[in-house]
């Protein structure tokens, strides 16, 4: 079994999975700076080009880091993805973070962080309605956290790895999160998992 | 239990599950142009201020289309949100629909629909990148749908009435999608099933 990534922010979220489940599989490292995900080898394993991808049986894949993280929860017969009544609820911040949270944290990441290193500036007006919008749906979070341990009854899940995906990058793409002191808590509590603070394998120390 | 509706794109999912599961339920229109959606008694079902929600035993509410279908399938005995190996598969399609094909599918509904109801003309560059987005997306549910019957398994499942979400706008919103026959023909045929077509309540014909 391979997992095919990069050290970003939705790869991140299965890499996390993986290392936390301790899943059996080979970590193999796809150079998008380089565009490997438009390579036909790539693209036979995810017609869309993205990272991460989890190859695995007699050559099939799944693409999609939620969904990924929910079959590695189900192969190493963990919690992570709960198979009981707590389901829909997981669903429900899944769907939220992918319409709503970490779609307007990603767009703050890519404009505030990935832009620049492509020496190109952030648009000003996108940076302004992320910022506004991020702020509405964390206020959602946030109160939700605030009597609350993690995102679901209070237990780890991929709920919680899918809402904190953008969090490492709070500083970096100016997130505009400091006065949401609950999710501040929640994610400093993430970061004691090793798994969540460190899921990529390291890199030889030549960038190669 | 009640289910808090509009005639609109993430409601028509939630309802049409409903119907398509005989939920024992009552449909509460919101009226979304009146701001119903901001009362303080909306606001505590969900705080988003957004519709669908189910209401459902002592004062509970479920939001998030997609977590509503789900809840819905589980509370009918059904094998609509499979509780098998399907799961995951099932996860790919629902999170590739919010991260990508109806995120552009529906950004095109709001350019080329709402706006103009409220007397304001479609952005051209957001049309523009929403078009050239979902067409490439559209490529690969296309080619996923040219051997099957529906999304997931060859069986009726959430992912299905996600992902159509948008398409009963197919013309209005002009939706650039009429090159992709598969997508075309599974429509047609999601279009057979009276609770897709037909999701919402007859409206008194005042327009109360
Ligand atoms: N919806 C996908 C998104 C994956 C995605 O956007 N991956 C990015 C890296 S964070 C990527 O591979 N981009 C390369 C490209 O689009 O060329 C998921 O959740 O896994
Ligand atoms: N992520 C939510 C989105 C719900 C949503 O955007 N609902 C719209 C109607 S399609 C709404 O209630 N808009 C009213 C508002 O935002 O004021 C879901 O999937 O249920």
């Amino acid at each position: 079994m391979k997992l095919f990534y990069c050290e970003t922010l939705n790869p991140r979220k299965a890499c996390a999975a993986a290392r936390y489940l301790n899943a059996d599989l080979e970590f193999v490292r796809v150079d998008l700076a380089n565009g490997e995900q438009r390579t036909p080898e790539f693209l036979a394993l995810n017609p869309n080009g993205k990272v991460p991808v989890l190859q695995y049986g007699d050559g099939q894949s799944l693409w999609e880091a939620n969904a990924i993280m929910c079959f590695l929860s189900d192969m190493t017969g963990a919690d992570f993805w709960p198979k009981d009544d707590r389901q829909p609820d997981v669903m429900r911040w899944l769907s939220w973070d992918a319409s709503h949270f970490t779609l307007h944290a990603a767009t703050l990441w890519f404009e505030n962080e990935l832009r620049p290193l492509f020496g190109q500036a952030p648009d000003p007006a996108v940076v302004e309605q992320a910022e506004l919008q991020l702020r509405q749906f964390a206020q959602v979070l946030d109160s939700h956290l605030a009597h609350r341990i993690f995102v679901v009854a209070d237990r780890l899940s991929v709920a919680d790895f899918a809402l904190a995906a953008a969090l490492p990058y709070w500083r970096s793409a100016r997130l505009p999160l400091d006065d949401f002191e609950h999710i501040k808590r929640w994610h400093d509590q993430l970061n004691t998992i090793p798994a969540w603070r460190e899921p990529f394998p390291a890199r030889p120390s030549a960038g190669g």
